[in-house]
């Protein structure tokens, strides 16, 4: 570990935003910096002192010559310690707001930028978590942070998932590892807005359970009447299909591609005591719709969660086009009456566009609606203020 | 009443977008309409068909000659009769959402275009309503409407009010009156998250009480711990604050201009069981958020929701100054890893010009922020996809 005064300056070009920097906008990029031979030595993961076009420090950041935001902020003082009492003082801070909001020790305890960790996701499931490593810096410093993790949290089981897409930029390997306590051999029950999931912590996506859709689940189980039939498309390990049942529907049908999802769904039903109400169906999504309105299928509500159809702005157009298709596929799937609930976690594809989108496949179906809700991710995925437009999460509840 | 088959029609001009129209767009522009002399002497508050160039015709409306928006859609069937059954399917149908997502009969009921009913809200309190008819067309089938909502819901009062600015350019007076039943002499209760909010149903603003901040309300006391102090600026009749003392907080300062808003938030507290909690100030809310950072007060949660300081586009760039103003008094006011809740309901400033502004004047306060929740009116204030560009309400939560 570098000591405070021997880390390398890293300069600003004159036209670069400093004044943003200083105000809190945590990302350099390699073109706003002045790439002398040193700078381009740094290795990835290195702590070094951004300073402006006159040589005033900035901030201390986080170095990846490789990647284009070359910079990640870690703090403003240029000469703290990534210690463990640095790494305790923000898991401390980021837990306090957690304990706040949620009743159990299952959410999302670090969201990268927003907590103050760049590129750092930790999700916890009780006595567990799991971290992704997903920048240079944080995997030079894991132990460090993982001891921290376990005084501030109390945890027993840390694993490390290195599935994360942004690894390979930062030159990092894709091998998970236990870093404490032992990885659970089943996976582990989640309790949410009255359901219990369950989440595989060591084979399943990301970090095994998506906490990011919990407010949308809850408004979604409000929306069921006693014994209403509905459909969860794109349902992973279950997530508005068991939060309407434990809103009191009467039959839910899960659709997904994955075979091991659906499994946990069901397993996720059954320990929810929805063991006969719960049905799955696998298969293309596109397909599975249209074979439900071949067969004239109806619910009282129908959800649509699918995979981000736009991730860049290249696939912003064919992005659209697949949400319009989803709705206009899932519209004739409504009861009159009756809710549709469609999602995105495109960041290209904003609140407006997706709503447009959204609301031109459901006028192509034929259907009129009124737009009852519009949700976000839940506060343990906080953002920066400078970031925010890049919010993924977006969730419009119809009646139609 | 006109009988279906004398209706006058009125035909748009072939730059009219009457594919929007018949795709449920609610209303057409003077300028879109061959406005020949019998459609000039069309009253206000009459029906009439509408018919694309070709005399096609798209839906019945109901006309005002005088306002910009000219015609306002009723339904797509030409032939209706605005008959007691036409206005029981329409306020049965929004009832059985609200039934849905609310325990207790205290919501917006009937929210304009989007409940089919445009120009029209009704707000439910118990077993009252008050209507606002704000569109000659209601105003002209005003008894009809009252018979269908007693029908329907059951209650025994309803009360007119006729504050709503828009009822001018209608043509309408201003003149509150009672339809059934018999006006409270006293405020009203009015359960909401835990608190009791005291509604004067003949005196206060609007309808008495405004039920759009619901789910913000509840977000806020979520964030409160035990015994925590908190803010409310711009209280009105204690929303935010009442909220936030049955979540939990120990005391509570409601800031408003209107000693009479004041006193029904003391008598809310009282009715809530926290009359030893509450404190009010009256004065100008940005003179006393400048004196509290003078006495150096810091709160635990600090929330404003001012009136809106955009509500045109003339008013845009004085209201997103307003607004960055008002973050930057509030800021100081919050407690190192405090949250602060900022409202607008403007409808000019949409939500990303809104929390540009707000996070530019936290940022101007030197305080660093995450945001942590965005939020919008309640369902019952649900929208028509075409027009949810509009949507007035946005809350933005940060952590400081």
């Amino acid at each position: 570990m570098t000591q405070a005064t021997d880390r390398p300056r890293i300069r600003l070009k004159p036209k670069a935003n400093a004044r943003g920097l200083r105000h809190g906008f945590p990302w350099v990029y390699a073109n706003d910096i002045v790439a002398d031979r040193r700078t381009r030595k740094i290795p990835a993961g290195a702590l070094a002192v951004l300073e402006d076009e006159k040589r005033a420090p900035i901030a201390l950041v986080a170095v990846n010559p490789e990647s284009k935001i070359m910079c990640r902020v870690l703090d403003r003082d240029t000469d703290a310690d990534l210690n463990a009492e640095w790494f305790e003082t923000r898991l401390r801070r980021a837990l306090d707001m957690r304990e706040r909001l949620f009743d159990a020790q299952y959410y999302r305890l670090i969201h990268a930028e927003a907590d103050g960790f760049p590129g750092v996701i930790i999700d916890r499931f009780g006595d567990a978590c799991v971290i992704q490593p997903n920048a240079a810096w944080a995997e030079a410093h894991l132990e460090t942070l993982t001891d921290a993790l376990v005084a501030v949290t109390g945890v027993t089981t840390v694993l490390k998932n290195a599935s994360g897409r942004t690894r390979g930029l930062e030159g990092l390997d894709d091998e998970n590892q236990t870093l404490r306590g032992k990885a659970p051999d089943a996976p582990l029950p989640v309790p949410m807005n009255g359901a219990t999931y369950m989440a595989d912590l060591t084979g399943g996506q990301k970090t095994g359970l998506f906490y990011d859709q919990r407010p949308n689940h809850a408004f979604a189980a409000r929306l069921v009447q006693p014994g209403a039939q509905v459909l969860d498309v794109f349902s992973h390990v279950g997530g508005f299909g068991l939060a309407m049942l434990a809103g009191g529907a009467g039959q839910a049908l899960s659709v997904d591609g994955s075979a091991s999802a659906l499994e946990l769904a069901t397993r996720g039903a059954e320990a929810s005591g929805f063991a006969d109400q719960f049905q799955t169906r696998q298969g293309d999504a596109f397909d599975v719709l249209t074979k439900l309105s071949e067969e004239s299928a109806q619910f009282d509500v129908v959800i649509c969660d699918p995979p981000a159809f736009a991730p860049s702005k290249q696939a912003l157009d064919a992005g659209l086009r697949a949400y319009e298709r989803i709705a206009r596929l899932a519209a004739p799937l409504v009861k009159p009456g009756g809710y549709l609930g469609l999602c995105s976690c495109s960041h290209a594809a904003d609140l407006g566009r997706f709503r447009d989108a959204s609301s031109r496949g459901i006028g192509r179906a034929g259907r009129q609606a009124q737009l009852i809700n519009t949700g976000f991710a839940g506060a343990d995925h906080p953002q920066l203020p400078q970031l925010a437009e890049s919010g993924y999460l977006k969730a419009v509840f119809y009646r139609l």
